[in-house]
């Protein structure tokens, strides 16, 4: 029950990073494949990195094919979708990171409370999940990672994560706290962007 | 006999690579052992990302260092070659990282099949074999990666697994379906570099 | 016993890395989870790479919660220290590294050689867990990683595992053998820059 839960948020998040692979991708000139290529390293890397670091091996996706499906399908769809506009608009790419980020954040923190792993490594894994897809994205195709840039996004992943423990400890629902969590972490990063809001730098100087 | 051929293969993809990093290293001016880190990054990182997705760890070249040893041997004598000539001609690159591309795509599926994974999961990890050297080379020194550059590149790395898959399973010898496999990926690349192939864009404006 | 001084060393390794991931960090004007996320990758990025590679997983910092710990610590404590300096220097980022650099080769070494492997495994083991993180923090940050630059890096870092493994060899005491390796790469880095040493270029033209 849980299970199915956990599983359609998921693929939602897969959905999600794909979609905005395929948006970095279109804008880059990449072909089809190049595409694919992108679109599916942003969709697992951040489940390929969270299970290789708890040594849940082989990584999910080898285990679960659906999940290269999903993302052949999301590709499919955003490339038609994408075609259909006339131009794309820039908060596009940040609206389906968005979903990614707070998704796959809770879905792998659940992931790393399901094998027993302390509330830190619970924190630690649900970050880990959320952002290192985008920011193999980023790397790969010489963006500027979001991680970097001034509008809250670590700090919206760290809130899903600390949320989803959080309430996990205060005895509710599973399912109620995943949707907290995602909720929580979505829109403190949808808010960060709408109304620019970012924390206090601490620079030296 | 098979795995006498595959690991011959291997060897031959490890010294590509390597003397892809080798150029590289040296067209960026790197110190000798600045330029092995390099080299032995792109000759390794394919192989090695498989092997950590799959959960085969120790990764491959710990098990066997004659790995290693290739790559000292192709680093020296391509560094000496190199020394030799007036000027590096653009091409030499681009044909060592083909010859790379080509072999550890191939190489990846078969290691993947024989450990009897799914078709897809066998052409994923062919793909991650073939790419991820370069692709971690480039991203390390500053290069654009090539799967980001508009003549066919991942396409040929896909066109070789699939080659390789399809081949498998109409029962033609291995040995065999390896040289067709490594000729298919290798000319659809050279020919793409030869005559600027490149996919049509799938871009949204 | 020697685990013991193994202890102290890789958490002398963790902060000053860490330290340097938050420099680096509070030049690009961060925020404070995102020079968190910084800080955290460059200071366990080695030691994972390392782990993961070894198949030594779940990686360590899942294991033992002391590493992160450390991590938190030497991010705030750094950020309160930059924060009294008028202007950070330059040279305060690079002996930050020098000292990650050296510390992490040996104890990356050491744990390879407790685990049994190969003198050359030991070697590159040493290396990969003293660069890595370093590159992941460049790479993530779009610095020109270390190893790329002049002056003597990769093979401060290779210095320091050949004196490690050849000291051991001799039979010395563990911890001297410790000791006189990660002097040994320290001195050779540290010299380096301050006397802009770098090793011929085997450049081709």
């Amino acid at each position: 029950m849980l299970q199915d839960y956990l599983y359609i948020f998921d693929m939602l998040g897969t959905m999600s990073c794909a979609v905005s692979g395929v948006i970095v991708a279109t804008r880059l000139r990449m072909d089809p494949f190049g595409l694919l290529v992108i679109a599916t390293v942003t969709a697992v890397g951040g489940g390929t990195s969270r299970d290789i670091m708890m040594g849940a091996t082989p990584v999910f996706w080898i285990h679960d094919n659906n999940y290269i499906y999903v993302v052949f399908i999301s590709v499919l769809v955003s490339v038609l979708w994408l075609r259909r506009l006339h131009k794309v608009p820039p908060y596009l790419l940040l609206m389906w990171d968005a979903f990614g980020l707070a998704i796959f954040t809770v879905v792998g923190a659940q992931k790393a409370m399901l094998l027993g792993f302390s509330p830190l490594i619970v924190v630690a894994m649900g970050c880990v999940t959320g952002v290192a897809g985008g920011m193999i994205r980023d790397v790969l195709t010489g963006q500027i990672p979001f991680v970097l840039q001034k509008e809250i996004y670590a700090t919206a992943s760290l809130f899903g994560a600390l949320l989803y423990v959080g309430c996990s400890y205060m005895g509710l629902e599973p399912i109620v706290v995943m949707i907290i969590a995602i909720l929580g972490a979505l829109s403190l990063r949808l808010a960060a962007l709408y109304w620019h809001l970012s924390l206090p730098i601490l620079s030296a100087n």
